[in-house]
C-alpha cells in the first residue's frame, strides 16, 4: 500500500475539487491510501492532513475553490520551509505528491523535489492559464465565461448610455484570460501586457468606431497590463466619450467550475495517479493540441507560454 | 386619439423594457398612440423621437437595459431646457407623457410639471430603490440577485482561502442594496449610509466571529457610505487578517430582469396607462404593502424612504 | 433549557436551508437547544436526529435542496405512525417543533398537535405556492425565475424557427407557477386548473397573433391541468403551426435561492422561533400584504388560497 | 466584387449568429457582398435575403439562435428543389455560398453542389457534435454546460431525497451530449447509443454505490438511446429505489452561447471566408486536435465521428 498526499496550493481555480475526486477515485481501486493535505503548503508544514475516502470526494464535482483550502505560505519559500516540508512528507509516510495549482505553487514542488525522493506531479489549475507546458488550465475556461458573463450584462448599459466600457479582467502578468474574454465578448480592443501598449491608436480606432455608426464600445484590459485608470482618463480626454470603469475583481475566481474545467481536472487527476503510477517524477501533466501529456516541472517554471497573437489579430478584424 | 409620449431616463436599470412594453401594449388598444423618446430627457430636447407599435415592443421583455436608450442630460437641468421640452411635447401633439425612471427623473418631471399642462406619471425604475412612494422599484430585484450571484461566488475563494471579502455594492447614496444582499448573502456585517459606522465595532465582531471558528467573512458595503478602502485597511490592520476587496460595479446595471422586476414593470406600465386615461396628473405609480398605489410627484421628489433597520439587525444577528 | 425540533418535510424547496440556518441562529441565542430531524416525518419515527450548532448551518444559506434530507413518508399517515411520532418527540425531550413544507407537511402537523401537547409552527416552503394562510413561500420565487431563465432559452429557438413552444411548468393542482412564469415570460396564453380550458379560444387567440405579425408563440401550462399532449394536438391540428412541448421537470425544484427566498426564509425562521417562545401553538407564519403574520394549521389546512385571475387578464393583454 | 450568400440550416444551436458576425465582418473588408439568407434553405427556394452590412451583425454575438432564422425545408430534399435552390443562387447573383448548420444542412449542400458550380462551405454548428471531420461544432459547449447546469440543480433534490434521476439529454443518434454532459455532472451511469444497453449491469452498479453509502444518484441517458422510461421502470422495479425522470429538453437547444462556442464561430465564419476567397469548393471548416483543418463535404455527410469511449470508461471510474 502506498500513499499518496494531495495539495492544492496558490490562488483557488474552479475545478480542484473535480481534480482532488478525480485523483483520489482512481488512486483508490488502484490500492493507494490518500492523504489530503489542508491549506496548501502551510498544511503540509504544520502537519494539517486528513485521510480521504470514496464518500469524502462525493459531491464536489461541481463546487468552486478547494474543499482542502489553500493559503499563502512564506515559510515555504524558505530553504528551512522546504527542507521542514519534506521532514512532513516522510513523517507521514507520503510516498508520492500531487500539487495542484499554479507556477508558483509548482516553482515550490521544484524546490521540494530538490530535497526528497519521492515523485511529486502537478496538476496545473489557474484562472490565468499562465502555465507552460499545456495549452490551458483547470479554471481558466470557468473564468472566461463568468467575465463573459458579467460583461454580458455591461453590454446593456454601454447599449443604452451609449458609451465607453473599459472592463478590467484578471490573469496576473498575462493576457491569455483578457484575450479569451475579449474575444468572445467582441470588445472593440483588447489590451494586454505582451503588446505594447498604444493609447493614441486605442483612440483612433474608438472615433473610427464611433463614425462608423457604433453607438458603444468595450475595451477588455488585463490587470497586469497595470495604470487602467490611465486608459480610462486618455479615452476620455482624447475622444471626448463617457467613459465608464469596472474592475471585475474576485468574482472570477469562483463559481462552479464549467464542463470543460470539469473534464480537464478529471482527465488531469486521473492521469496524474496513473504517472505516480509509473514512477514518473517530477512532472506536470498538461495539455497539448488537445492530448493529454506530460512535461517536467523544470520545464514548467523556467518556460514561458506564448500568447497568440493572431487571436489578438482576428478579435480586432471582428469588432468593426 | 390621444398620443403618450414615453421616456427612460437617468441609469438603466432591468425591467425598463418591460416596462415599456407594458405601456404601449395596454396604451393602443384603448386607441392612444405611443412616441418613444429617445435618449432620455436629451431626445425630449432634440425632438428624436419614433412611434413605437406591438410589434416593436415584441421579444423585449427579457431584455436589460431600454431599448429607447437613455443620458444625462445636463441642458434639461436648466430653466430653459425644461421650457423647450415643454415646447417640444406640444410641437409633437404628445399629450400625456410618461417617464421611466429613478429620482433625479422625477425631479425632472416635476419641473416639466411646472411649464405643461399635460398629464405626467412616474414609473419608478432603479435599481438603488432610493424612491419615496413606493416599497420597491423596477430593476431592484434584480440588482440584489445579481450582486448575491457575485458574492456566492467570492464566497468559494473566500472559504478556501479563510479569508475576510468586504463587498461594495451600489446604491447610490443609500443603503437598500446593500442591506438586502447582505442578509441574503449571510454577510457578517452590513455597512449602510443610514447608520453611523463604527469600525472597532466591525472588528470586535470579525474578531469574536473568528474566536468561534468563523473560518472567513463577507462584509457588504454600500458605496454610498464612501471610504470603502478606508474600512479595508482598519480591518486589516487591527484585526490582523488577510483582507480583500471586490468593488461588483457596473454588472449590477445590467442582465435579464428578474421574474419580479418584469412582474412590477408588466404592473407599473399598465397602471400608469390607466392614470392616464384618468387624467390623472403628476404621480408616480408605486407598490404599497404589495398593492398598487399612486403618489404625487411633489411628495416622491420631497420625501425620504426610510430604511427598514430592523432588518439590517436581524441580518447580524443570524450571521454568528 | 428549552429543547426545539426542526424538520424539513414534503418536496424540498430552494430556501430551506437559509429556513434551517434561521431558527437555529434565533434559538441558541435564546437559550434553546435545537435537534435537527433527518429525512422528514420518516426520522422523526425513527429517531433520526442530530444537534444542531451554530458552524453547522454556516455556509448554508445559498444551498438549495435541504441539509435535513427529506422523504415521502407513508408510515405517518396512520394514526399509529402519529402516535409513534408523538411518542418520539417525547422520548427526545422536544419541547416544540418547527416543521418547514407545504400543506401536506402542515396536515401532518396538524394531525400531530392532536395527539401531543407541544408547540407546532410551520414554515411555508414549497415551490408550488399553493398554501393559504400567506401571499408566497419559500421557495417559489426562485421557482420562478428557474422556470423564467429556462423559457428564456426556449424562446431563442422558438424565435428563430417560428414555432409555438407549450412549456409545462410544476406547481402540484394550482397554477400559481404558471401564471408568474407565463406573465414574466411574454407567454401568448397561459393555461391553469383554476380557469376553465378552452383550447379553441387558445387556437383563435394563436391565429390572430399569427395574423398579426407575430412570428413565433409560448404557451405556458400548468402541470395540475393535465392533458399537456392533448393541448400540443389541439394546437397543431387546427392552426397547422409546428407545435414544441417542453416539460420543465425538476430544475425548477432545485438551485440556489434567489434573494427573496432566502428574505423570506430569514424572516419566517426568526419568527417561528419567537412564536415558540412566545408559546404561541399550531400556526404556520405567513406573508400577508408584505407583513409577516401567523395563522392557525387547521385554517391553513381547511383554506384554499385563491389564484389572482387579474393577473392572467393582464398577462393576456399584454401579449399581444 | 464578389456576392456571398449566408445561410443557417436545421436545429438552432448558440453560436450561430457569432459565425454570422465572423463571416460578414470578415467578407466586407475583403470586399466581398453579403446576402443573409433567410429561414434556411426554405428561404433559399423563396428568394427571402436581405444585404448584410457591418452593423447589422453588431451586437448579436451574445444571442442564442439565428438572426437569420431556419426553418426545416421539405421541398429542398428533392431535385427539383435543389435545382430551384440552384437557380435562384444565380438569380441572385451569389458567388458563394456558407452553410452554418449540421449534418443533414451539410447533405443538402452537398446535393446543391451538384447542381451549381459555386464554391459552398460548411460551418459546423448543432448541439449535438454528431458531425465527422470535426471535433467539436459550434454549440456544443453552450448545450453541455446548459445541461450541467441543470442537473446541478437536479442534485439539489437527488441530495435531499436520497433518490436516482435520470436524466434524458439531447444529442439525435449520438451520445456525445450525454458523454461530455454525464462525465462532468458525475454521473453514475451514461447510457449512450454507441454502447449495448445492459440494464442488469446498470442495476447492478446502483445496488453497489448504494450499499457503499452514496445517497443518490444521477443517471444520464441520451434520447438516441429511445426507451428511456424502460429505464426508469427497470430500476424502479430491480432495485426498489425511488426513481424520476427529467428529460431536458429545448432549453438545450438555447441561451447565450458560452465563451468557446463564441471563440469557435469566430474561427470558423473567419476561415469560410478565407476558403471562398481561396476558391476552394465543397468543404467543411472543422477543428482538430485544436487547429482549423478542413474536409470535403462529401467525406464530412459519409464518414461517422467515433465516441471516445475511453471517456465513457473514466466517467464511471471516477462516478463510484
Amino acid at each position: 500500500m502506498k500513499r499518496i498526499g494531495i495539495v492544492t496550493s496558490g490562488a483557488d481555480a474552479p475545478g480542484m475539487n473535480a481534480a482532488i475526486r478525480a485523483v483520489v477515485r482512481t488512486a483508490i481501486p488502484l490500492g493507494f491510501e490518500v492523504l489530503g493535505i489542508k491549506r496548501g503548503y502551510a498544511g503540509l508544514l504544520n502537519n494539517e492532513m486528513q485521510r480521504l475516502n470514496l464518500r469524502l470526494v462525493g459531491s464536489v464535482i461541481h463546487l468552486g475553490g478547494t474543499i482542502l483550502g489553500t493559503e499563502r505560505c512564506k515559510e515555504f519559500m524558505t530553504d528551512e520551509g522546504v527542507r521542514k516540508a519534506a521532514e512532513n512528507l516522510e513523517v507521514n509516510a507520503i510516498d508520492a505528491l500531487i500539487v495542484i495549482g499554479g507556477d508558483g505553487s509548482f516553482r515550490g514542488a521544484l524546490d521540494l523535489s530538490g530535497v526528497c525522493d519521492i515523485p511529486i506531479i502537478g496538476i496545473p489549475a489557474t484562472i490565468d492559464n499562465d502555465v507552460a507546458g499545456t495549452d490551458t488550465t483547470i479554471g481558466f475556461d470557468t473564468a472566461v465565461n463568468t467575465a463573459l458573463s458579467a460583461i454580458d450584462k455591461i453590454r446593456d448599459t454601454a447599449m443604452s448610455h451609449g458609451r465607453v466600457f473599459v472592463v478590467e479582467v484578471m490573469g496576473k502578468k498575462r493576457g491569455f484570460l483578457a484575450l479569451e474574454v475579449g474575444l468572445t465578448a467582441g470588445a472593440e480592443k483588447i489590451i494586454v501586457p505582451e503588446e505594447k501598449r498604444d493609447l493614441g491608436m486605442v483612440c483612433d480606432r474608438l472615433k473610427e468606431s464611433h463614425n462608423k455608426g457604433k453607438r458603444y464600445s468595450i475595451i477588455v484590459i488585463a490587470e497586469g497590463v497595470g495604470k487602467t485608470q490611465e486608459v480610462v482618463d486618455v479615452i476620455r480626454t482624447t475622444c471626448g466619450y463617457e467613459v465608464r470603469l469596472t474592475s471585475l475583481g474576485y468574482i472570477q475566481r469562483g463559481g462552479s467550475p464549467t464542463a470543460r474545467s470539469r473534464l480537464l481536472a478529471s482527465l488531469f487527476g486521473s492521469e496524474a495517479v496513473k504517472m505516480v503510477l509509473n514512477d514518473e517524477r517530477n512532472k506536470m501533466v498538461g495539455l497539448k493540441k488537445d492530448r493529454i501529456e506530460s512535461r517536467s516541472l523544470k520545464y514548467v517554471c523556467e518556460s514561458e507560454k506564448p500568447l497568440d497573437l493572431n487571436l489578438l489579430r482576428l478579435a480586432e478584424e471582428l469588432a468593426i
